[in-house]
């Protein structure tokens, strides 16, 4: 980690704390003493979940509690929730039914290295999870705050948010969306998790509604800022350096704002995101050091 | 309505009552000024969540919260949300690559009538759903209440209940489980909701440890009673009568308990069952009277 740049040390320093948390919480054998969890099924659900991801969401979680100065384990185990959601959604997302992706992080997809009905179970038991975890009463938050959490989480992944996103993504080869179409279906399928990383940190850290709406809108920001970035890199980078398949958005018939407008105007639009974000976060001076830093590195990273 | 024995009468008005929430809940088309739900996604849950099922999950909530005179609005968008659960688990394991059914009460499951993706988002967001709809203030039932609600909800569905469950199924096959290994399986694919059905009752009451305990022994003694009359269903009835394929589990290769012992046995068990389920409920006198026939309902039923 010493080579790294700072930002990217920091990012790495929380993607193994979230790990770790994860990696504990599934080997506990036992809780209740009757819980049983079947080797082959939890053994899918490490594979989808412990894999190396920059684990950017936590990340968010974490630096916008911080601003709140809430205590770092809730925050943590929050943080570990929504990526079991993130997470739930690739191994989904992968399948031979939807984008039959053989690779994801330089590893095969989970319905590959197990099997489709695995994988299925894996992507539905980490969903649950995610849920178990934030109510838990080991999550040190009152139970109103790990409710609204629940509530917000849900409202995020499900039907209104990511799980509608990836409907209409894949509705989106045959029925071509217009550009107010891609930024509707972007922001439900990847923005909206993003959007809540921000928030929960808010919610967590105890915020009041004016500093909750500016962190989510933060979110917002950057959740655009990621998928633009994103698309970009699908049309640019190769399938080495990203550790998946490239430019299957075009292969695939699918409209994104970078392939519609060009390298240059992604280029400023990004510019323009990150500069709205850093703004957005003014109020808390330099306690935001770093969620600037991760706007910036969402809207200029290479891989 | 008038032609059903008394008992099925309450059963098909609590069904018209969860059918009746989750239609007015499944098409709030916009909450809180943003939320999109694309058509096709809705369809498709609602093709799976307003199936005409018997809604047993559901009834078992009303009537077990019944017991401490808890108010009804809160039990029944619990029992929705439950039901909401499993929907999903029957969306997914009627799947190509799970049990790959054609036929559901008569009707196409969700991936013949729309597509595999669809119905694999339709029951992701329908178990999404279901933790919105305990988590938001309008379950008016305290925070606590509700955060252990999420809870025990997961801890239910997740990979040490019932999508453990339905993992082990899946291995069952090949692996051919002993006895104690079917009761283990069985137990958490169908056992754990049911159980959690009755508990969730009583904790939505608001009732001590000793009642939850107390209910939650009754709904384990349900659940095998359930899956034995399952399975002698499977091994005796016709395909017709039930609306879905019958005489799978053999032609699996999967073993059941009623399978092993024979229909004689199987009688003879689940009248066992009964009694201990009826002697559970005895400190609740004559309030308990609707549970007790629930119970017989769910040994003796012919479909």
């Amino acid at each position: 980690m010493e080579e790294m740049p700072p930002f990217e040390s920091l990012l790495a320093l929380t993607a193994q704390s979230v790990e770790d948390l994860l990696r504990r919480l599934l080997d506990e054998r036992v809780r209740e003493g009757e819980i049983v969890r079947p080797e082959r099924l939890l053994s899918a659900m490490k594979h989808g979940v412990l894999n190396g991801g920059k684990r950017l969401r936590p990340f968010l979680v974490m630096e916008s509690a911080a601003l709140f100065d809430a205590q770092g384990t809730a925050a943590l185990r929050v943080a570990a929730a929504l990526e079991c959601v993130h997470c739930y959604s690739l191994i989904h997302d992968d399948l031979p039914a939807m984008d039959d992706d053989d690779l994801r992080r330089g590893q095969p997809t989970v319905h590959r290295a197990f099997d489709e009905a695995t994988a299925i179970l894996a992507g539905d038991s980490l969903l649950t999870y995610a849920f178990d975890i934030i109510a838990d009463t080991e999550t040190e938050l009152p139970a109103t705050t790990r409710a609204e959490l629940v509530l917000r989480l849900a409202r995020a992944a499900g039907v209104g948010g990511m799980a509608g996103g990836q409907a209409l993504d894949l509705m989106a080869a045959r029925q071509r969306p217009d550009e107010a179409g891609i930024v509707q279906l972007q922001a439900m399928k990847t923005g909206a998790l993003i959007r809540f990383a921000c928030e929960a940190g808010a919610i967590v850290g105890g915020a009041g509604p004016n500093d909750r709406e500016r962190l989510s809108a933060f979110g917002a920001a950057i959740g655009l800022a990621f998928q633009l970035a994103d698309d970009l890199l699908d049309l640019t980078a190769s399938s080495e350096a990203m550790g998946k398949a490239t430019g299957k958005d075009a292969a695939a018939g699918k409209a994104t704002l970078a392939a519609l407008h060009g390298e240059a105007w992604s280029r400023n639009q990004l510019a323009g995101l990150v500069a709205q974000a850093e703004e957005l976060l003014e109020p808390y001076e330099d306690k935001a050091a770093v969620l600037k830093q991760a706007a910036r590195f969402v809207a200029e990273r290479n891989y």
